[in-house]
């Protein structure tokens, strides 16, 4: 598929019209609108007022709104929700701020305001409570506005070393928050994390009169890591009772749900080699295990990231995802029987439950069973019988109505640059609420054209996605300078079928300047199944080079591609594929720009490497034919490495590392970094920093 | 004065040519003798012997020495001295290892060995004591090879906070030691510094397998500084007795210095604002005041950095040095009746005391009398008549024998590769032992053509020393890229009548590779004299700047100088000179490189940048308009910084804070560490940095 480029444009695109924190890159976003829903009506926030969506006709205007409230707070209708599907509410969040409104009475239902410093913060709308953190502590606002400490036993042995109510893991396994309110909101579960016996990394940070150290508890893979426990505190007897595991001090706690009575608590618990991976239901009054509902194991991996969804219609029964047959797919579990029923099938995957149809009793879910690289919307019932819901094409968001009947579903396809629709998802029909229009095209600027293909991985049989971005005034009689963009890492791809192939906008700058680009997704990234990213395993970075290499030996097939000015650049994942390639083919790439690069897997954190690579000492080859350290004397052409001063992800020892190893090798490489940035660059210093990346493919790739 | 190019020659010279650490430099060394003096006898020494140097006669060899000692130690002759004037006996110094052999008799006078750990060793001929310190401590190996711990009142309270026996001050103030032996070796003065309430700058060492800081104690300009005591330990009773000073806590205690009886010790004391010192007399038994012998003050800064030296014949009267006149000079200063004479005056510098003629009673010193560039040898006798000794050219070092009535005198001039000379301090006259040849004319090398000259400084009077160095096959008609190297900052300087008037190699690599070298010695730096040092106090970088630019005017009448290709390189206060030119005069420079640069003088350190900046309190505007952090901005052409990673003088924060400061002005640089090194780059380091910086001028200035 094509996008044409506008013949006639002259305008050239400038990092400040492509780069989200670029001065002109809004004007140049597709239109939009905000949507929500009030139970089953489709509303459209604006900054002034909420409007029923269909009609147009005003539901609550934020005059009327800031009337009730004396003090100058000046909501807008950014600020509004409506939790409550059946009742004139409307919930208003600003800042510290939470506050409940009947919007018909003129009634404040709540008006809670949290410390300045709070964070994590959880709200539960049927007991209007608001748990949250400051520093390690945890605490809970009552409607009331009282504080109540959470953390152990009510005393605050919160801090740098125990952590309560935050995230742990460091994010792996689809956690992304410390805190479960059970539905009644009367419980909260809640991550205690002891990170004491972790060592600190020495991150520094140089706007301190005397530049200073701060504490970033950073467990490198085989080394010794922290330690989570999961505690229910009860708010009306404010005790805290902690739930019984039995497994090792260092296993995983993820994907914690409850039951929709409140009364059991699930958690998929994962041992440390994370190829065990059990489902246990505890007492949430007890903390006592009621035994193990399901168990997974794999010789490589199980990586659990979604806990149970309780079907509305039946509290025994229960949507799970697995990829046990390969494919991440749904399953009913039935947790008082533990009978498992497999819902969807095929060779796809189901990339995100969205909810449910109640009254036909289907699952909702995006899944791209029609082609890898989209992420459609589908029904499947009970039976298992799957219906397209709305248009197939594209990469889907969307938003269930309180019961299920309709659905909001915002998406981009390569052509489309935005669709908001209204879908029925009893017959999947779609009423189109907006059709966003190119603006680049509009306003006149050059547009390269912008492909997708796919090639044969190195393995002789996988069908690999491409992206290529053709230079401007493409001429196929010339031949151009091409860069080759890659992360190539598991959970992620840059391939879809989202507008323009998901094109990044440095992309098209590049092409503006006269690059060819080429994107593809090696085995090892996502939406391709289990064996397709387990491909990679212990072994991380030689099946996708050999996958790159691929797109390397097809690019040179291709008449217009210069194969003697062949550049590559990756970030993070990315950035360790980029250096690896610099120094595995030194001879296919005359320049890299590699950002927050992986070195050794060895500096990589225990949750994430250990799950890919095992530990050092179980995987010692590994971990040695995977380094980048050895390789560091191959250097042949120009790479840059770019990273984070502050970066807590890929820790400066990484990069600093390889520095050492080229010095001492006698090999030559270039060098950036960001001071108080992390893994990656925003704002301004995102522009600084893909301006840089530009010029290096200038003064070296031209 | 031109060193003509040998214009048959076709080899081009390498960084393994030209460096000192390059794998050919040694081979391309001029000749060498390794000479000393046993009393009055200049001797020379080799791997197998010490033989006469005149009659070329053996005096002793290795085997014979080796001999008496039963375990393989195979000494060198290179491992020989003769501290004793009229005895047959040789001083060996190995590893950990002191010993002292009667070769006449064999007998073996002294045999010990230090801890393996043991640093700061001083050893005392007379009582044949070592001093050593270990981590903080301070100890005194007796020749019986019995260990005595000299740390406060016998314990070991010394640690990375309390720190015995060890230089002070960080070096500055002439300080290099921090034991001082008392003439007859019996009684040991020295420094116990307290660092406890200095706070540590992050380091970081990288090759642990966890990243990890390590202290490294930096008191940064106008905040708490490091306090310096003096103790005296007696080694006979064992007891320490602490010199008691009046000033402030953090002043200076400098050079200090032994009466010839042992029963005084002298100390320049200054005061934390360094325009206040005295020198003060204290007995060595108690500790006592015994009053002050001399003060100097200056509006700007005083900067003690020689001790008494007294005179052989005249225990009542020591040489001093001191700039008071404007010029460094040496003076007599009577102990008793703190009468001071001045003994040479004139508007030039006594570079180094070198010592006595005993029999004329005259000093033997070097000085710049004929020419700033030059490092001549002078006697002056105590009525002031000065006589030049040996060649008035070159730049020399020298050693004295035992009655100063001859000295061996190595020097090298900008046509003398190195000449060594035997040379009579009564006539002057000289006997050549040496004269080595061009090693790189010899075996065919390209040498570029290298003359010395002088401009008018930016003050509109005062005259500057450059040095060019002309692209190799000098076409006066083509335009060459000019690079200009500098350093700028006070105590040192680049242009001097040394060999190829002081090229450093890389500069004649440069040249090969066909750029034109340009070195000048702006007012600040040394051998010029006080108001030519201080013209730059307060705002370090302005009138250095100035004059810089006086050069560039220079260049740019000369129509071999391309002036649209102009680059400029220096390191430490070079790399702050070359920021701060690429900054303040952008127009001027296309590429540079700077290297270890300060930045912001906030963060160099109490002593030095004190002297000539004040503290931030005291001078905040001077603080201000000399920081480069508000010029980043400005930056246009294409400027490198390079540092140590690890670097504990130009601490990484000020190259990482002008990182942060051009991204906030979103001005581009780029960048290169080394991590594990400091301010300088060694061995392979140095070749593989040097690599870097030429090929960023053959990308960018070429």
């Amino acid at each position: 598929m094509m996008v044409a480029a506008n013949a006639t444009a002259q305008k050239l695109l400038t990092l400040e019209d492509v780069m989200w924190s670029g001065n002109n890159y809004y004007n140049l976003m597709p239109e939009n609108k905000y949507t929500a829903w009030w139970g089953n009506q489709a509303v459209e926030t604006t900054a002034d007022e909420v409007r029923d969506l269909k009609t147009g006709k005003t539901i609550v205007t934020v005059e009327q709104v800031n009337k009730c409230f004396p003090e100058k707070i000046a909501f807008s209708g950014h600020n509004f929700s409506f939790p409550l599907s059946k009742e004139p509410v409307v919930m208003l969040t600003k800042g510290q701020r939470r506050a409940m409104l009947n919007f018909h009475t003129g009634q404040v239902l709540l008006d809670v305001t949290l410390p300045q410093n709070a964070v994590a913060r959880d709200f539960n709308v049927e007991s209007k409570q608001t748990a949250y953190t400051i520093g390690g502590n945890l605490y809970i606002l009552t409607p009331k506005g009282e504080s109540l400490t959470v953390s152990l036993d009510g005393s605050t042995d919160g801090s740098d070393n125990i952590v309560y109510g935050q995230s742990v893991h460091r994010d792996e396994f689809g956690i992304s928050k410390g805190t479960f309110w059970s539905p009644d909101g009367h419980k909260l579960a809640f991550y205690r994390m002891d990170q004491s016996m972790v060592p600190n990394y020495p991150q520094v940070d140089i706007t301190k009169r005397i530049a200073q150290t701060y504490a970033d508890h950073y467990p490198m893979a085989g080394e010794t890591s922290h330690q989570v426990t999961v505690g229910i505190y009860d708010v009306d007897s404010q005790k805290t009772t902690w739930v019984k595991t039995v497994g090792e001090k260092d296993d995983y706690h993820t994907n914690i749900s409850w039951a929709p009575d409140g009364k059991t608590l699930y958690i998929f618990e994962l041992n440390r080699d994370q190829n065990d991976c059990r489902l246990v239901a505890y007492d949430a009054e007890t903390g006592d295990n009621l035994g193990t509902l399901y168990q997974e194991t794999h010789e490589k991996y199980v990586e659990p990231q979604n806990g149970l969804t309780f079907l509305p219609w039946n509290s025994q029964k229960a949507v799970m995802q697995s990829q046990r047959d390969g494919w991440n797919h749904l399953y009913l579990l039935d947790v008082k029987t533990k009978e498992l029923t497999q819902l969807t099938k095929g060779q796809w995957v189901v990339q995100q439950l969205a909810g449910f149809n109640l009254k036909k009793k289907s699952v909702i879910f995006l899944g791209n069973a029609s082609d890898p690289r989209r992420r459609s919307v589908y029904a499947v019932d009970m039976k298992g019988n799957i219906t397209l819901l709305g248009e197939a094409d594209g990469v889907h968001s969307v938003k269930l109505c309180d019961d299920g009947s309709q659905l909001l579903d915002s998406y981009t396809s390569p052509t489309t640059p935005r669709s908001i629709n209204l879908v029925n998802t009893v017959n999947g029909k779609a009423v189109n609420l907006l059709t966003a229009t190119d603006k680049w095209a509009e306003q006149g600027y050059q547009i390269p054209e912008i492909t997708s293909g796919s090639i044969t991985a190195a393995d002789g049989k996988t069908p690999l996605y491409y992206r290529m971005v053709k230079p401007v005034d493409f001429d196929p009689a010339k031949k151009y300078p091409t860069v080759i963009y890659v992360y190539g890492g598991p959970h992620a791809h840059n391939v879809d079928a989202s507008w323009r192939w998901g094109m990044r906008g440095w992309e098209a700058y590049m092409a503006t300047k006269g690059y060819l680009l080429f994107i593809l997704d090696n085995r090892g990234s996502e939406w391709r199944g289990r064996d397709f990213e387990q491909a990679t395993f212990r072994h991380l970075g030689d099946e996708e080079m050999k996958d790159q290499m691929k797109g390397v030996e097809y690019l040179k097939t291709l008449p217009y591609v210069d194969a003697d000015r062949m550049g590559v650049h990756g970030w993070s994942f990315g950035g360790f594929m980029t250096t690896n390639l610099m120094c595995s083919y030194p001879d296919a790439f005359k320049v890299g720009v590699a950002g927050g690069p992986v070195i050794d897997w060895k500096y990589y954190e225990v949750m994430y490497g250990e799950r890919y690579m095992d530990t050092p000492q179980q995987n010692p080859e590994g971990y040695e034919s995977s380094s980048l350290l050895p390789k560091a004397k191959n250097l042949k052409g120009k790479l840059q490495i770019i990273f984070g001063y502050n970066d807590p992800t890929c820790v400066p020892q990484h990069t600093l590392s390889f520095l050492r190893a080229a010095i001492d090798a006698e090999t030559q490489l270039d060098l950036f970094t960001y001071p108080g940035d992390g893994h990656n660059m925003y704002g301004r210093d995102a522009i600084h920093l893909h301006e840089r990346i530009t010029q290096y493919f200038e003064d070296y790739l031209k």
